[in-house]
């Protein structure tokens, strides 16, 4: 049972009311959830730790991610880069399927292995809860022993895992052509069996010219909302095909990518109080130059959320600190928005209403950083300033 | 003294003959060198300790870097992003000579104190020689500071430091108006003097339409010449001045940033053996358009090297192996580049002869990494799968 009192602190809350950051304060930990906090010099009583100044933020939110996966496209990144085309990569088993072929060979024990170096990668700087795609299996076995995986990272760690159902991710090559009947077969009838184990926090989608479209991800969203689970989509990356909208429509959780979402799409997500999930790494990744309309989510009031995107073929990328830098540099995101982005827009982006904020009752998820000002986590680029990390009230 | 067999490794040499790569070998060291290495189980006798499969490559060079100055630029980065204009900023004493005020105002070991974080951060990646300029003190007294408390970051962690010196890096305040002066007072006695204290491994200048031109920097060179020191130059960053040219010219080392070069300068510099840095970092923090004509070194033979550039204005970057996904995702250079780019054309570029392959008789700097394919370096990103450093020898 934890009770102390981190003192000597400057704190940025990150709540929509209170203060904006307390320059020198305190912050009283009780058992696993953050009991008190305030300015000045901490309250006598329990158990105190002097940190020196030192900034306390909300542990990081990455929100979304595919860090559960099998094999390596080191080599496809090599051969493109070698000047090898698209054909020959996909002939040498390139793209997307590589990643399933490796995946579904993979045992669930092989899956926690491979994850967990990049898990650790992101708890080092800060993270504290962290979402889980499966989508590399599509059959209903390999979607269900991605997600077993997931669940059972955070087992052997201390975060918290929370699981999104991404079967209608692609079309795999046996269902070429029937796109419905895997939607039957594998993307719905996977979700109920998921569900059943317990393996499913929320349901996605790739929806996009080249996977799935709105009126098939409609018909799993229907069961979605059978099984009372949230729902969420990759929407507008490549195209506008009405994602956003269809998340919106359906009170979703967030749209993702959305670089080709436009002032509409943002008021309508802004009013279903659904997230604008930016991916930069992504963006960087596949050298993009179509910019998320960021301005048109400022003035619409649609949450902002950040995250790693971390896949084997687009975003390679396992640092939320340079997630932050890259939204600032590539989209023009200040450092405020891309701290809220990681942290309290992070968590709406999964409908946790406990963690991402400093305030009495959350859960005492925290960062604790070596830095003077904010700004500093998103300036520096391949830095980590991470004093220390508390999960549930534990450092660790 | 060392005497040790490295032995069940993979090897990237990266000599320019000799094996391209050794997938099962060993590597011997005895004392600060490497004695031999070859393939196949390792030789008998003396220690031995067995590396798992993991490869071994030299230690990175970091061969450009101002790793030294004093202050911040977080707050100015936040103003910009925050829609502050370039007047604004200037006047909240931002820009270039935010770094120069606040390097002249610390101390010799505020400058180191400041400087170790990001060194380690290098160090952690597996750097072991870091070159770092002089150029924040635009005085003969704070040039100096600088390049003292760069020699001081090489006695107080396992690392060679190579200096340059750049005081050429801009003309400070009390100079307007009066720019051959400056060379005069500053650039050119400063050089003597910090020659005489052992302080410059080579000159170095900013040779661009809002800093010094190549009439100008001759004469620094000049002096050089007479002294018997190097030259390099930041070239070619923003416009196409000639500064390329004027390095070959001067059988100089290497010419910097370069993203206008042209056919003409990088044939010139293969031919005076000059190398060409890439310094991604700033391309990628600045947002350029204008790509470094890497088509036009190749078929040249110009050799191209990899650098930071970290600086608190345009590069705040701390990571070689990010610089190398930079390198391949924004430049298009083939994962085997970027890796000579960051180990023997980064050697070559500082002029080092015995760092930067794997070779007998070459320094034992070594970086261990826990990979199976060399792409990994530089196709993930946000992630350091360094195993262990060796520097002159020893595990450090
Ligand atoms: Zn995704
Ligand atoms: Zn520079």
């Amino acid at each position: 049972m934890t009770d102390l009192t981190l003192a000597n602190a400057a704190l940025l809350p990150l709540g929509q009311d209170g203060p904006r950051r307390i320059e020198r304060g305190w912050l009283r930990i009780e058992n696993d959830r953050i009991a008190a906090l305030g300015e000045g010099p901490a309250p006598e009583g329990g158990a105190i730790e002097d940190l020196g100044g030192r900034l306390i933020t909300p542990a990081l939110v990455d929100c979304h991610t595919h860090l559960v996966y099998g094999g390596s496209r080191a080599r496809e990144f090599e051969m493109r880069l070698e000047g090898a085309s698209y054909e020959e990569i996909a002939r040498a088993g390139g793209g997307i399927l590589a990643t399933v072929t490796a995946t579904r060979a993979a045992s669930e024990d092989d899956l926690v292995a491979s994850a967990l170096p990049r898990l650790d990668c992101l708890l080092a700087e800060g993270a504290g809860t962290v979402e889980v795609k499966s989508g590399y299996g599509l059959t209903v076995e390999d979607e269900l022993k991605m997600l077993r995986a997931a669940r059972r990272l955070g087992r052997e760690r201390p975060v918290r895992i929370v699981t999104s159902w991404l079967a209608a991710h692609a079309l795999p090559p046996e269902y070429t052509g029937r796109a419905e009947a895997y939607i039957d077969e594998v993307a719905i009838a996977g979700l109920r069996a998921a569900h059943a184990e317990g393996l499913v926090d929320a349901v996605d989608g790739f929806c996009e010219g080249i996977a799935f479209s709105p009126a098939q991800m409609a018909r799993i969203f229907d069961v979605a909302a059978e099984l009372g689970l949230p729902v969420k989509l990759h929407a507008e990356q490549l195209s506008h095909l009405g994602g956003s909208q269809l998340v919106a429509e359906r009170g979703g959780l967030s749209a993702d990518h959305v670089e080709h979402a436009d002032a509409a799409d943002a008021a309508a997500l802004a009013r279903a109080g659904a997230a604008a999930v930016l991916l930069p790494g992504a963006f960087y990744t596949l050298r993009e130059t179509q910019m998320p309309p960021v301005a048109a989510f400022r003035e619409a009031g649609t949450a902002m959320a950040l995250a790693t995107d971390c896949n084997p073929g687009t975003s390679p990328l396992t640092s939320l600190l340079l997630t932050m830098n890259m939204a600032a540099t590539l989209f023009r995101l200040t450092p405020d928005e891309c701290l809220r982005g990681v942290t309290a827009n992070g968590a709406q982006a999964l409908g946790l209403a406990d963690c991402g904020r400093l305030e009495p009752g959350m859960r005492a998820d925290l960062a604790v950083w070596d830095i003077a000002q904010p700004a500093e986590l998103t300036y520096r680029i391949g830095f980590n300033p991470l004093h220390a990390r508390y999960f549930e009230g534990r450092k660790c």
